[in-house]
């Protein structure tokens, strides 16, 4: 059986495109297993997850929840709410804790950018980061590849434009690595103040006017506006950031082609999106969500393949 | 073997009297099974099933979950503290998400009436409503009406009396439709404050005297001061509820004949029930709660064979 | 089979010495199970426990949880945030609640000493203390004997010395119970104003120099600063507590023998304890954390066996 590099998944960046690769194979293999009547497989029994959670995050712990239950892993949540973080104790004191339990690997979401990187050198477990701030997602990144490859045949060669708040957004970051090892081209478009000043250097194309982001690209991975994010006062408003960057199905027509619409949810609707984009038949954000188990089971059985 | 004439639960009025019969007797084999050194059946195994709470309420949320793993489903629970609904998602979008995972039902509790009716036009999974606002609480009024059964042989031709504040209560309502289905008397008692102005059009008797409803009835369910509900400022005020409307043995004592007492809980004890009631020979409190568990079986049974 | 002389963990106090080594050989044999590769007995397969938290513990609620899971056991989740508690409900109803939904045993937490007693005189079912407000944590007790026994061959005949505040210290309290029903013997150490009037009626040795009882001991327990139990203005301050409390390399390197360290976690790293004591070869705190869980298999695992 083929391997990853890798017995952790902090992020896209030190991935292969092997691993890529080897990873939306075996999701293609998880998402058949998912849907037939029978959803389980015993390839994870004997295996405890524990899903740490730093910060609150509905849908990517349900799906990573329901990615380990179907891989017939013991699965145990933690969350800060209940954490004794607040109690002083250090991150890797609190890690350390849980796998003394012996756990045997740790999916975890925090709000520091670097936080599972600092603990994968700190702790001897699998860790998989479900988002560390405005850093990395890179199981969002693996699964819109995913479902890119699975809607056009091929992630390779097409044009992404990835459209939003690229500054505060850890899935922007994520998928530009990893549609770029897998051969696509990318492009960001936003408001200048929601452009990060170093995007440039990451070989993207940069495009302030989302009417030329759209007429270019294959598909659009529209972002939603994390007004829980912000620490300034937010610039555009969020009338002016839908007046001028919401995607509606009139500025659609008026292009000469069809794009597929994705958006990695919660949605906005009449913000970044409208209704009529959102729920239209280019729209694939539902089966980004169902992709989203099936890439999380492979991740987490293929690193469990990496023990001992 | 006989189905349900609908694939949700959305309340008592829209189910047959053959339903009703259905779901009672179903129930009665399964809590044979939850008195049984094994308590546990294959019948849900390859069913998974979202708790998803977006009003809190700890006995209901215990009662389907143990429902639901003694029929062997695998259980997710997703409540609103950590939900994307506070990110400006809309209820049908949190919901087909979580129903893009694989979800097959969804038993659901929301503060505003009609949501999970709403939500069964817009999506495609069973949906059981664990009590929408003060409207309707249907698993709850099934509960009550095998209790009564179980104690009194039958539901027909019987005489319940319904104590308390109906106004905001959902379980009056769904209770008042399943005992008339079910070919009870129902009657309504309470301070004038506490009534709806529409409930003389639901076909019951009102009584605004404790004493005479009690001497009426042959079972009287007590509802809870639900002070958390109210809006505006109490009347009557919880010492003269509990003066003019609690009920204590020798209250009952000066009946010339027994009752049934019965409470949906949590109690607030020395309020609407004294302790030498709610623990009396004549109390099937406890025994309610043991039969939720049977009745949130059966409901979960039935409705599980209305897929496809 | 041994079994218990009780049917409830309340507390170390009413065990008797054949309880407490029934408990610490049987978690032996589990430390073992939770090694192999398959870390599950079916031991408590149908056996349905409630963890039912009216006061945050991650680590404990964590353990608990795991242990049951490796028994097989049915596990539900009840957190007083979510509760009928706040709705007015007394305990004992709760809990009563939760029985007759036929859950089998309680493990509990709660902040007010004597709860779990209370319950158990009013409840049928096995209670299992998870920590009382100031007064016990015989699970906690346990692991620490089953680490000393584990690390020195033995308890009987130890020198144990439990080092900081011991007025707001469940873990004080069922140490000193069990080490001395285990032969051991024991000092306690702190400042003046974190040692409660009563201690030395209980047997215990009381030394107001850390030196002096580092020198003293074979076992140093150095419990954490609890900043969130204390009610008033703390007295020593931390930075004061650390500079005549706290135990640092230097310090340890200045005795003339090695003793083993113990914290039952979390730890203040830089208040009570140095990171080079914490995480030096003294230490055995992680293994406590890793015991914590066999020695909660081997309570449940025993319980269960005095039902019926």
């Amino acid at each position: 059986m083929s391997q990853l590099s890798t017995k952790h998944l902090l992020g896209i960046k030190n991935l292969t495109e092997d691993d890529l690769q080897l990873i939306l194979d075996t999701a293609a293999n998880f998402k058949e297993v998912i849907n037939r009547p029978i959803k389980k497989v015993p390839s994870l029994r004997d295996i405890t997850i524990a899903n740490v959670f730093f910060e609150n995050s509905t849908r990517t712990r349900l799906s990573f929840e329901l990615a380990e239950k179907r891989l017939s892993a013991d699965v145990v949540n933690f969350s800060s709410a209940n954490s004794s973080v607040k109690k002083g104790e250090t991150l890797v004191d609190t890690v350390n804790n849980i796998l003394s339990m012996k756990v045997d690997m740790v999916v975890m979401r925090h709000s520091s950018p670097g936080a599972p990187h600092f603990l994968s050198r700190n702790v001897n477990a699998n860790i998989i980061n479900a988002g560390d701030g405005t850093h990395e997602h890179p199981t969002q990144a693996l699964l819109d590849s995913f479902s890119i490859k699975e809607k056009l045949g091929d992630v390779a060669g097409k044009k992404v434009a990835i459209i939003g708040d690229i500054l505060h957004s850890r899935v922007a970051l994520s998928n530009i690595f990893c549609l770029q090892k897998l051969g696509a081209e990318v492009m960001v478009c936003g408001p200048i103040t929601l452009l990060p000043k170093y995007i440039a250097s990451l070989g993207v194309k940069v495009e302030l006017d989302v009417k030329k982001a759209l007429q270019w690209c294959d598909v659009a991975n529209v972002l939603r506006i994390q007004l829980e994010r912000q620490q300034i006062k937010y610039f555009p408003s969020l009338r002016e950031y839908s007046l001028y960057y919401g995607i509606n199905k009139k500025l659609l027509s008026q292009l000469d082609k069809e794009i597929v619409i994705m958006h990695p949810g919660p949605i906005n609707r009449g913000v970044e999106l409208s209704s009529d984009v959102a729920d239209s038949e280019h729209s694939i954000i539902l089966e980004q969500v169902q992709n989203g188990v099936a890439v999380r089971m492979a991740v987490l059985y293929l690193l469990a393949g990496t023990k001992g």
